[in-house]
């Protein structure tokens, strides 16, 4: 099985680079049919709406290597076409402010994935930093319905473990946690806890595998060989159909970047999120995984850690596309 | 001693009418020299700057009425020349969006209350109809030393109890509670505890006393005896000095306005707050405090309830005129 074809593309579903035509190149070097690209970390609407225009003006400019997917069957199209679909997303849930119509109205500009909280609380759920977590808000209750109801998907990737339980209980399709690693592989607060893997994958959601130092066993020393063990096991705890990448890759990204996405405009103090002061900045990438050519050797690793070519190829993008076929319509 | 002067002014700390050339010739014939007025329940940043900007009209129109106050003198001026002061204040966090620098930028626009949240979880505290209440969040604790800092008042009325206590204990001035009354009184969900009172008036917060009918036993029919029978044992409990009155009314406002506060843009559903679904609108005033001229009546029902004129004065304003000496200006 080959992959990177329309019947088995390759999609990453989390990155935020510092976009630019050569990123633009290296995705299809890496044959990345797919990519869900942050247009919102801490953005309101009009903010998040300025980011769509410059991405507009990129599929403008370099419709020979990307264009803006919004279905399963566009992920299938770019791979026929050897272009990257891609899908936008938030981390956040600001683009929506207080605003329950502003779903709907997402959903027709692209917006296929909402983190209903980041680090912080939300308006709709609690983020993984906050001391406490109360769960899903009145608010937040009634935009998973109308998420559900239109087809964007719920991103439980930075927000606290009781939020994340109750969303994937609450939530009447499955959810997604697009980028983060199991917390008994590597305990960052970021990682996730077995129960929650185990509820979002009992219940068809997906894990996509994050390459962020931060959630890395050994950070940027981390090896090819460990990510893949580490997805072998998860294998084994969770199933092979509910995985996928999704690598948080920030290529490029300066180091001011960083600090936005962890102080946006709520603190005065310095909040160093996963980092520290001694180490404020983007962590380096593992050598092995430092832009979007390096997807082919994961695939790879997969199959050296055991996966056979269909597990591989699912792993790789098959259950993304899956996921992205059912999640990204109007609910039945 | 007069009630209604430089020395002793009345002074209203909540009202949200429909505002209009009569409520401010009622401002005055009532002896109302400030008020604190609602200009904003869910509106961002720009959309309230656009009620300031009303109320700017207003000023200019009717400044032989009213004018913009911004400290406790301005209370005196009002009241020696025979005109209202009015002070700006928010019912929900929303008018700072995410953002802790218009915290500032709003103490300069002249906002001197700001609710930490509404009946919702918000970015900084929990409201009081949501089923679960983890206190002060990230973002909730910086605001609150940003508030401290520029002197803007934390006021907690539609809060729930375990972030009404934490911003007592957080915050480094004294705290308000604009418009409720005792649950002790009449046990509903927006009347505050006796544990939240005893704390607020310790700490040198103030209770503002409110006469929107659901706040008070018996509704509509709650007579003057026994609001001020209430006042009274609430002064045997707390002390007379950190009580006040909050009307919170909300004169000449449509139903489609109480609609608006409740719902705002969060909800598909219909949100009855304190109402239901067979009384959704305003309720109907008690018959002894309609408008702004039933102040005497309440101030002659405070003396008959055993008050001296000295307590009395106090609570009809005095007590809120050393507050707002207190707390509008920078922390010292």
């Amino acid at each position: 099985m080959t992959i990177g074809t329309a019947a088995t593309p390759v999609i990453d579903c989390l990155q935020y680079a510092n976009w630019s035509e050569k990123i633009f190149e290296q995705l299809r070097a890496g044959g990345v049919d797919a990519v869900h690209v942050t247009i919102a970390y801490h953005e309101t609407f009009r903010e998040a709406v300025i980011n769509v225009g410059q991405w507009n003006a990129w599929f403008e400019r370099h419709r020979d290597l990307i264009f803006q997917g919004r279905t399963g069957d566009d992920v299938r199209r770019a791979a026929a076409e050897g272009r990257t679909a891609v899908f936008f997303g938030f981390q956040n849930p600001s683009p929506i402010e207080d605003d329950i119509s502003l779903v709907e109205i997402w959903h027709t500009l692209g917006a296929r994935f909402m983190q209903l909280s980041y680090n912080n609380q939300s308006l709709l759920a609690t983020g993984c930093y906050e001391a406490e977590d109360p769960g899903i808000t009145r608010f937040g209750r009634q935009v998973i319905g109308e998420m559900n109801r239109v087809g964007m998907v719920i991103d439980m990737s930075h927000s606290a473990e009781r939020s994340t339980l109750e969303a994937i209980e609450i939530s009447q399709r499955p959810i997604a946690i697009t980028h983060a690693n199991p917390h008994w592989w590597h305990p960052a607060l970021r990682n996730k806890s077995d129960t929650v893997l185990r509820e979002l994958t009992r219940s068809g959601g997906m894990l996509g595998f994050s390459l962020y130092p931060h959630h890395l066993k050994g950070g940027s020393a981390c090896t090819l060989d460990g990510f893949c063990s580490m997805i072998a096991e998860a294998a084994n705890r969770y199933g092979v159909e509910n995985l996928g990448i999704g690598s948080d890759l920030c290529q490029d990204q300066p180091d001011s970047i960083v600090t936005w996405m962890r102080n946006g405009r709520w603190s005065k103090q310095m909040d160093y999120g996963e980092g520290s002061a001694d180490s404020a900045g983007f962590p380096d990438q593992p050598d092995w995984f430092r832009d979007n050519t390096g997807f082919p050797a994961i695939a790879a690793g997969l199959a050296k850690a055991g996966f056979d070519a269909s597990e591989t190829a699912a792993i790789m993008g098959g259950n993304w596309l899956r996921f992205y076929d059912t999640s990204f319509g109007p609910q039945a």
